[in-house]
């Protein structure tokens, strides 16, 4: 059964300044539950409805009742397990590999998608400005399907780090130079920015490399792309 | 005012039934209306909060308070405006042109986020089997940002479609050609499969032309690409 404590520290890692001061966050479901223990992070606390097939110290497992796990779960339907991890500390950047950027990304949804994409394409580096939202907040851990197990995410001062690094700095923005023609190089940093607002202006003045994604359809109307689905497209163009 | 009637109305159109019983569908907030407006669908009336910049016929129009749009709208944050357009006749698909093809799509974000990439990558026709999620619900037109005013859309059956098209049929899998190798079909249908089970046994059969998406980060936990960001991937690759 859950204690009171228990259940008050699971339901306060929903919020971001409970998951600082604890250094803890939620991961649920049997699948990313499973990735995040075969990874770096350690594990805090498990809970679940049924008996758990991985191998535990046992002192770590907490059988709980489908209505407990409802009331300290974050998602509509819950998936069985809902295990605490730490927060692992912050490594250096290595600035010998590819490297994204993101610049005030507010939603969950697209960093998620984006983590995966790192994941999908070998990148093992995201850095975020600090305004992005939390890569421990719960809809992000759960959007990333277990590859944020995989993925070293920093959130730092973007402005500072692009000013100190020799690397080229790429962005996608509407007037850059079409990067299906452009030769694109295999040590770089690829920033990309907000939802509504793109990269700030601050950061645009630092980009040595601007590129674009032709746009095929009608030129007047068409919307910009997604920010996750830009990424997409563009680190598929950076791996080819 | 908004009278009782027009109220039901707005308000059934949020579930599926109601809204082919009537053929009409919402449409949200300034910039999606105007595009909806300038496109070939056909207004059926428009309540706005202030006065609305665009020209209309003063019949078509109704102010309301910000109270009762937030009554009909399905948004937390109504955007000014709420339209009702017509959903307009279903023409026959033009097979001298690239397709593509959704094969039970669920999720209403997905549909959306392909639909803004058809109109990003110049696809005028966009085919979904009748399981996929509908069109001309209100996340998905939200999702679309005004894109949905210039895709044909239909829903038919796919199977039936497959079968008799002449076209090379493309799809997906982990196993197939390494799309970055491979030379493309500029004519051609690409079928894109449900987010969690892919493509139908049945459609597979049907399929000519199975491609990849290689995969670069850690080939034994890495999760397979969300179906909206490897759409992009794809499209983008029939089109550079």
């Amino acid at each position: 059964m859950l204690s009171k404590s228990q259940s008050k520290l699971i339901t306060s890692l929903h919020q971001k300044k409970y998951r600082i001061k604890h250094q803890l966050f939620i991961v649920e479901g049997i699948k990313a539950v499973n990735e995040f223990l075969n990874s770096d992070f350690n594990l805090h606390s498990l809970f679940c409805t049924s008996s758990f097939s991985h191998q535990l110290p046992e002192d770590k497992i907490e059988i709980v009742s489908d209505t407990e796990l409802k009331k300290i779960s974050s998602l509509k339907n819950p998936n069985e397990v809902l295990a605490l991890f730490q927060i692992s500390e912050i490594k250096p950047i290595d600035t010998s590999k590819f490297i994204v950027i993101l610049d005030s990304i507010n939603d969950p949804g697209n960093l998620g998608t984006i983590i995966r994409l790192c994941d999908w394409f070998g990148i093992t580096q995201l850095v975020c400005s600090k305004d992005t939202v939390d890569c421990f907040n719960p809809k992000v851990v759960q959007a990333t399907m277990g590859s944020l197990s995989r993925i070293k995410i920093q959130y730092i001062d973007v402005l500072d780090f692009l000013t100190k690094t020799d690397l080229p700095i790429y962005t996608a923005v509407m007037d850059g130079e079409n990067v299906y023609q452009k030769t694109l190089d295999k040590e770089a940093v690829l920033v990309m920015g907000n939802e509504a607002n793109g990269i700030s202006d601050d950061v645009l003045k630092l980009i040595t490399q601007k590129i674009s994604i032709p746009r095929f359809g009608n030129l007047q109307q068409t919307e910009s792309l997604n920010v996750a689905t830009a990424t997409a497209i563009l680190l598929s163009e950076f791996k080819r």
